[in-house]
């Protein structure tokens, strides 16, 4: 059996997304930029996906600006609205499990001169709004709190923290990555200033993603040139690629709840059924505000790593927490951010059901593993410690 | 006819680029950061393309850092290699034509407290290696002057321009998006220190690029997030594009010497051919340090974007100057350095011939453009002016 559960990191693209991108890479696919009936083609083009965007987030066609990823859009976002205020004031506020296109964005800013303070979260790994209030200043220019969380799920309370940034009159950006295309997202109903999300995170193809801004809030572009994307991200078109997020997003749209429905029971199925098959393992995130594809466990005594590639050789595609950091081999900041001990991280176990997944393959996984754990266990000076001590 | 000669604006997509392509297209095309073998098989696909890219240019292969683009190449080299000099001075020197990605990526430089000093060109567009050296100075930390002019197809003498930067341990980034994949290209023989591509260029996808960066020169990353291309640009890896990149590298390679055989006669028949069927056309760029495919005139008395459209109609498409500024209808950058008056530059004409052209095509341009340049001088102010004043 192969059971791929490791959709978060790469999804399959959709049949009628491929077919919707092959024409874009026969012949000349044609520059929107181009005066001529070549052009043409590629602009409606595009225009047609930026329109199939905007609908999957309640936003109009006009405020989405089309990127080359979920990073890119983050980093632009980031670092382009705080640099947009630079004269205003050099604080900017995100909380301590963002994705690392995030963090690092904001890393890069302190270097630039920018205070930067991280927002802690519960041990579920929730933004407690409060702590937004407490960490805004009069000089803060950026606040940046994820909608979801990939590595364990949870869901942000958004419009909470929105209605907190509102009233002192500070630009919220969400990293809606793990949920634009998952989970109904509303730009108007979360209350946020800018958004990013990646296509393939919703079966479109990988290189592409976008920007949400609402009209009116300045930007500075992070890929300058052209006059592409209203000047806000220059460089040629990917036709196909945007092509491609544009289907992906009207089928995410039209099959959302569908989908959700699919991989609930899936999601259950493993976070119900590990548990209960094998001794130290606990769900991490939470239990309710969840992801409907993540199942994320910490699995102690053990080093999530080998476990993935126990469980590749039973022909299980699985992660261990991040995917951007995952060949970097650290705990991840996530977990330790939740009050995770550095031992227990290291047996984070994440696996993400996608809308081809079936819940036979979930029992196949509840099936396999336990003996997995069993022997790396055997192996673990850690258990050994552990069994002697009781 | 349909005749095609806006190559450099958008170059169609090989098909054996495409059919490299269509694997990673097809279910999940895997995470390279993945642990399991979903995971190997796209590792493979970028390493193999990493190193068709790195043989494309004489390069070594982990010098070689994946980019959404030839604009984020470009903007990744002058952004990340300034800023990683930040403490050692604060002054760039880039040509008066460079294309608007490296332009404007130093102008957001100017911005953040660099200064700027524009290198100017002669009437063909040819940067003087003196003036190189006259505008560097002790706190110069980058050098930026692009291989060649995508506008007039004139080709800059790098290797004399390296030789001063090397003497002054300057860094030095050639934008060689018009070059890489057209004529020979080894960043040995240039010299230079870092080297921006884009994969259309030499008939890849979209979307996808590169930038070389030689081993031991620093340079900050512009897309902060994930540990991918060594940490030096962050983003999942849109591994259908870069497998395309790899391949169409491949071809270039093998048959640069047969396409450049195949360009020059038909770019020569429209450098000659038009000129001499109408009045008052000149060559623009340089008559013999000039890209194979590259056709560009300045037609007088005539706005270049009514020509565009008239042409359109007859079934060619050809464009009026900078792709990426075309529909901002400014006079170009590039023909105003070269010292081309402004009135003169609003009648440029730019044809770029690819592999797919024939001879005949050129000679149907011959054959309409004349009535149609004779039907719009009648209607121009300039004309009449010109004609009464004889």
């Amino acid at each position: 059996m192969r059971v791929y559960l490791d959709n978060a990191m790469s999804a399959p693209i959709l049949k009628e997304v491929r077919e919707t991108m092959l024409p874009c890479l026969q012949e000349v696919s044609g520059n929107p930029s181009a005066f001529h009936d070549w052009g043409d083609a590629a602009r409606e083009t595009i225009e047609q996906a930026r329109e199939q965007v905007a609908m999957l987030i309640g936003a109009d066609t006009e405020e989405i600006i089309l990127t080359g990823s979920g990073t890119e859009a983050n980093n632009s976002a980031v670092k382009g609205l705080a640099l947009a205020r630079w004269s205003k004031g050099k604080h900017i506020v995100v909380s301590a499990i963002e994705h690392f296109s995030v963090l690092q964005s904001a890393r890069s800013l302190e270097k630039m001169g920018f205070e930067l303070s991280l927002v802690p979260v519960d041990s579920h790994g929730i933004v407690d709004p409060d702590e937004v209030r407490r960490a805004v200043r009069k000089d803060t220019v950026l606040v940046s709190i994820m909608h979801a969380n990939t590595e364990v799920g949870t869901i942000e309370p958004m419009a909470e923290i929105a209605r907190i940034t509102r009233e002192h009159g500070i630009p919220l950006h969400t990293d809606a990555v793990a949920t634009a295309g998952t989970i109904p997202v509303d730009v108007k109903a979360l209350g946020v200033d800018a958004l990013s999300l990646s296509a393939n995170q919703f079966y479109g193809p990988h290189g592409v993603g976008a920007l949400w801004v609402r009209k009116g809030v300045r930007i500075m572009p992070l890929l300058d040139g052209g006059t592409q994307e209203g000047g806000r991200r220059a460089g040629t078109e990917n036709v196909a690629g945007i092509a491609g997020m544009g289907k992906a997003a009207q089928l995410a749209r039209e099959a959302m709840q569908d989908r959700m429905a699919h991989l609930l029971p899936i999601r259950d199925r493993l976070l119900t059924g590990l548990p209960a098959a094998i001794g130290h393992v606990e769900v991490s995130g939470h239990p309710v505000q969840r992801l409907p594809g993540n199942a994320s466990f910490l699995v102690e005594f053990i080093e999530g790593e080998s476990m993935l590639m126990m469980l590749n050789m039973k022909g299980v595609a699985v992660s261990s927490g991040s995917s951007c950091m995952s060949r970097a081999l650290k705990a991840s900041h996530v977990l330790l951010a939740m009050g995770v001990p550095h031992e227990k991280a290291q047996g984070s176990l994440l696996l993400t059901a996608g809308i081809d997944n079936r819940l036979q393959e979930a029992d196949y996984v509840v099936e396999v593993l336990p003996p997995i754990v069993d022997r790396l266990r055997q192996m673990s000076p850690l258990y050994a410690k552990f069994e002697k001590a009781k």
